[in-house]
């Protein structure tokens, strides 16, 4: 059988992962990386080449891996790459998804490829399982939980406040809340959901009561959610180097007189790693609806899901089912 | 928006759900309910007709939903009915579907009918999270775990035995196996997943310890299962009238020196009427395939997750993505 040939755009944490996991597969062949970065101060065993070369692999590249931020890079890039390469990306601003899916949708079926967006766990598998979910029970409330895992967004605010040396941020599903998704039909809000539970360095000497009410005070990051500050030594801080995530995807619903539960959950040691995972099994899915002359910009609601696997219809069936 | 004209076959614990259910959904109507009963003897407050009348509903049903068993109704009823109607069934028997599948997929393109086969949740739901988890994850392994569930075909033997009045077995997983299944990448037998517990009533004066000896040493359904053996009164007996079941559906698996952990679990109150959920999503998606023209025998595997939803694929990617 021939190898899926792909290729990766973007190599930051993302695309480090998509390589990892490449090599792992056996339908799965990396081609090349493409990177703004400097190519000679790039460490990798695969072959790197500089974006702007990126014409040259036209018609070398079965599909094409965008792992490139979603605020500035992929609205720019994946319009751009997907006139000529198939692609696969993990577009997760959930507000724009609609109005990036149609600019997409557009370019791919003017040029005859086929663009599989947001396939990430959330949006990705998260956003079908609540599909799934409230398809089967549509009479219910479907809450979705992230974490524990780190946000960057908000690590990032703690870090730039004065005294603060290194902070880290984990967004954390409260119990509490967890336990009400499971046995009540009602929507939960987001505020109510999670706790922030954050890991400070402070600089010797600096008032740790006043930098905890600073962040406990800031507004739209933690002013309205539970905190928690913990103050931490540099030591201590690197056991905090992982970026673990995870999540759950609750419904709870009624048929008449008889409620039930539906949960999905993650519990990820790498956040990148998972999502890589995804993109390639949505990698597979997109050469398949190549061979099919499927073209245009896909959503994971889209795709009969034996699309996503490495083995056959038949196998599966007779394996899974 | 015309309603989706549904018809059922079959009116035992799981046409009643499919009936009950469908009059809480705005886009479906019953039209029908077709059986074998004296339909003089039959209650409800729909539309009840014999089974023989059946092609008397030709072209006034848009899907017909086939609540019958797998053993000798489906294997039977399906292949005669598909010339007819489109059809939702539930079978169940994992080893005989690819046959199943064979048979009814050509009788569905002769006669340019859709079946959606397997609709439930295992085979079914659960079969489309093994796949799913599977194909996110190739490295690493699924268990399934079924339960805390009454198991009938258990019941009727405990039943059978001589001096019990009634008897109930409830399939339930083990939690030591649970643990193991998320913490570490291995396939755990049937055998070691689920623990075996079951309520008997005994006649007055019986050997309750020679009924505990019958029951744990009785080949293949309890030999070599962990069982456990309660005896209870009459009225202590009412109290498991429901039909609760669930499960959990848990792959583990690594991408490079990470672990990550994938579950689904269901906990429902009433197994018919949450089958019969499942088989009303999957009655849209097949009214949906036959505008397509999309005729064949399909699975769970098959159709795009959009179809399944009540709602259209432009608001299912704003509201749910």
């Amino acid at each position: 059988m021939d190898k899926i040939k792909i290729g990766i755009v973007g190599y930051g944490n993302l695309g480090k992962s998509v390589e990892k996991n490449i090599k792992k597969e056996k339908d799965l062949e990396l081609v090349a990386i493409l990177t703004r970065r400097n190519i000679k101060e790039v460490k990798s065993r695969s072959h790197i080449e500089a974006l702007k070369n990126i014409l040259e692999w036209k018609d070398k590249i079965d599909v094409m891996i965008l792992c490139g931020g979603s605020s500035s890079d992929l609205p720019n890039q994946a319009p751009e790459i997907l006139q000529n390469f198939n692609t696969v990306d993990s577009f997760d601003t959930h507000a724009r998804i609609p109005q990036y899916l149609d600019t997409l949708d557009k370019i791919a079926k003017q040029y005859k490829k086929t663009a599989i967006i947001s396939a990430g766990w959330d949006p990705g598998i998260f956003s079908m399982q609540r599909l799934l979910a409230e398809a089967i029970l549509p009479n219910g409330e479907t809450n979705t939980f992230w974490g524990p895992g780190v946000s960057q967004g908000h690590s990032e605010a703690i870090r730039k406040i004065d005294g603060v040396i290194d902070g880290i941020q984990y967004t954390i599903p409260k119990e509490d809340a967890l336990k009400m998704a499971r046995e009540r039909i009602k929507l939960l809000t987001t505020k109510g959901k999670h706790l922030r539970k954050c890991y400070v360095v402070a600089k010797d000497g600096e008032n740790k009561t006043k930098i905890e009410d600073i962040i406990k005070n800031m507004p739209y990051y933690f002013s309205d959610y539970e905190t928690e500050v913990e103050f931490i030594d540099k030591k201590e801080m690197r056991k905090h180097r992982k970026m673990p995530h995870g999540g759950y995807v609750i419904r709870k619903g009624r048929t008449g007189e008889n409620k039930h539960l539906i949960e999905y959950k993650l519990k990820l040691e790498s956040n990148p790693d998972f999502t890589a995972s995804i993109m390639l099994a949505f990698a597979r899915a997109n050469y398949k609806l190549q061979q099919e002359k499927q073209y245009g910009a896909k959503t994971v609601f889209d795709i009969p899901p034996y699309m996503l696997s490495n083995k056959d219809r038949e196998s599966l069936i007779k394996e899974l089912m």
